[in-house]
């Protein structure tokens, strides 16, 4: 059993400046409780409820940026895709390629992410739909595994669909997937938010419980979660996606130490 | 408040003479009823849980089939599709051209479809994802309206996630997107099956109750549906896609001739 | 397959002039349509969500007025029940006993209702609970059986819990439960109820929503049920229980009327 | 933040010794842990699925076995009812009157378990129903305070209704029921029943998942539980009731030291 790892910095790109911001700090509070860390950030928000909502910098600014932080801060990093297109650049550049959860049983997508990730030697996280439960989660391994047979993949839960505009963590699902012989993951951001029902917006964008992130955070990792996912920003009431379920920068270190604290209370 | 609409055909295409026989008898059927007919197949089944699963003859291939039976038998055909290049393409011939529910909040997908049909005078039938409440299904519509103000769409309901490997259909979703000014269809095909839990395949793809379609498309068109989707096969049960939850063509008129009735029961 | 039967009334006795009201006019109107009735109101709403909202005039007024309109009218009624003892005085008055949804796995309450039905010769009407699946409703029938295998019972789908504060009806659980060789009820009325959030009281009793009503007994008619439960008041919004989901009185005919073309129109 | 604080004992009693045993031996465990232990057994279970279902001693024998195990080993305890005239005798005994989550709104047992609590100086603890949102826990502790103002109230969540015969955990209840001023408790024993579908008993019983009883146990004490609710047995698989989600007596001391280490991990 090692160390909780940890996937966090900004749900999308928005300039160069704020990934580094983030990115740095992350690595400063990783580094200080000898946890692993991976840079993580969007290029392009493809399922925005509204067309009207900011989407990210796109592919190639994206990249390009991702490609910054990794260099400068000499981190992995993680990134997600939509389309089968993106996976050979975005493989180039990321060592966690990561399938989005409402896109997880595209064949197409799940394939050419898996030959990408294998040709690159990148990692795969594949998060588990909404919509699925996770014992299925063993078609999206076996599908890559006909096409990239030794490459790792994670998977990550984010909460099920739970009646209208909710969605619930099954602490259950985590010993159930990792039963499918990968680490599993937690992304705890978007794990609360309400599905399209931020009351800011007027149900035009999807809210969030930010209060709540701590919590799935702490409990994911207690019933065996091997790393989290988490998004901050240094004013989250600004960010320009999911703010309502965005944490502040300032509150990393915090949740971080606690987190790391339950992960070795369960080692004893 | 016109004659109950008909969408139906295949769940998937096989080979052009099933799409041809499948097409005569729904076209027969539906003129001796009075209902309009609209032939239903798609051409890839992008999203199957298994990588070995049929998927379909492609676009280019489909795309000849559907228009092969438009031609021959003098009626529209509906179609999904699963990429924005598909759009244009799809929209020479599909007359409805079908965002898949999984799909429903791709932003570039939905654009790119709502720029195709303006572009080919076709309406776009969008189906509310099994995680989607029916209200915010509004957010669909308006993005298509951003790019294809004119363009017609239809809000079809296929079942809601409802705890694990299980859909149900909450008919109160039929007047709540009705009230969103579209008319609304009910897939009663896809809306019972059991995501991810087919026993003859142990769970590797997803199995179906065949009993129930009769019932969701009965109930549905009681709650108010202007229309009705369904997939038939000449014998279901050596269908390439989905035969769990097909319905065998023999079955089709005495279905059609009860929902028929119902319809007009509602109208006095 | 004989005509749908209506159990109809008020949601909770206030004074008898109004269950003689609203009987006398439910009673012309099936009669009308030749459908049976049977007369509904309860006695005592035991299980409010405040202590403060109106319960009822309780076992021994509430038995006198049921029996007063059971005799001035000639029909039949029905009411529920909450505690063992009340099984023989209820028995002795009502033609079917019911069994709330909530207590419907309450072994004692069952037992004490078996045995006064098998006594007097009524039927049980179990409500299938919020948390219960369409097959479990198997074990009621059982412990019924037990102590009185010649009682009739009677199903009764109300909705079952969809995420927090929601209900939603699976008109599949209405076959289901007929293949446990009852006849099968649909509440129209509660399955409306937004469980524990009536604006109106800012969450302290049971919101409702009351043009689903007539929504869901359509639907559940045309997915084959035997009989349809509803509430009806001269004035719903002044209604002293669950006032949300109640129907006004002079919607009754029209209603009622739809029902039976939908129910004529599945047997051609 | 006080310690964690320790309910468990049987899921229902069977006689005396094997009451004694389990709580003995549970005393010892939280005794060197330093965690304040509650002795819980059941007198009746009421509301199994099955007539034929072992249900307990019953009353009066109940609650001499619970006296007995209080005298002799000098620890509080909990147990649960189901009829009102059952709070006056129960309260005499019992340290913390248990309401079971079905009959949580049924106002006359809410009454008279306020008021027994009341003369006897006991606390309630309030199971939230499976079919119950969090913050309408609040109604119950109205219900209560109205009649007992100085009466103290727990908490306790017990899984919610998640499709049919499942139940998922929302550890987001837990902070949300401590907004509402209470202890929480997690009953992680009957949080991961199957209701309705133990494949051992032809679903004629309720089934469990064993290994899940920790993993929810972890998980919720990390989202800030107060306490835990647990039930152990000598030989699980021997258990008259609910075996399947019972823990091995031995497999004790483990989970309630790593139950212990996280609740600390909290306080840093």
């Amino acid at each position: 059993n090692g160390p909780l790892a940890v996937m966090a910095g900004l749900n999308v790109l928005e300039d160069e400046g704020l990934a580094l911001e983030v990115g740095t700090e992350l690595k400063r509070i990783c580094g200080g409780l000898g946890l692993p860390y991976v840079f993580k950030a969007s290029f392009d928000k493809a399922n925005r409820s509204s067309i009207k909502s900011y989407r990210g910098p796109g592919l190639e600014a994206g990249l390009r940026y991702l490609a910054s932080v990794k260099a400068k801060l000499g981190v992995p990093v993680v990134t997600d895709l939509h389309e089968p297109f993106q996976a050979e650049p975005v493989a180039e550049v990321a060592d966690i390629i990561q399938l989005p959860a409402f896109l997880v049983r595209q064949t197409d997508l799940v394939i050419a992410v898996a030959k990408a990730a294998a040709k690159e030697k990148a990692l795969i996280q594949a998060k588990k739909a909404q919509f699925m439960a996770p014992w299925d989660a063993k078609n999206i391994l076996t599908k890559i595994a006909e096409v990239a047979p030794e490459t790792g993949v994670i998977l990550c839960e984010r909460g099920v669909s739970f009646g209208y505009n909710n969605l619930v963590v099954d602490m259950l699902s985590i010993p159930e997937m990792k039963k499918l012989g990968c680490p599993v993951t937690i992304d705890a951001t978007h794990a609360v938010q309400l599905p399209g029902a931020d009351p800011r917006t007027a149900g035009a964008s999807t809210g969030g419980r930010r209060d709540g992130v701590s919590i799935i955070a702490k409990s994911a990792v207690a019933a065996g979660a091997d790393g989290v996912f988490l998004e901050f920003h240094t004013d989250p009431d600004k960010a320009l996606c999911d703010g309502p379920s965005c944490l502040p920068l300032s509150a990393a270190s915090e949740l971080l130490t606690t987190l790391k604290r339950i992960h070795q209370a369960l080692n004893g």
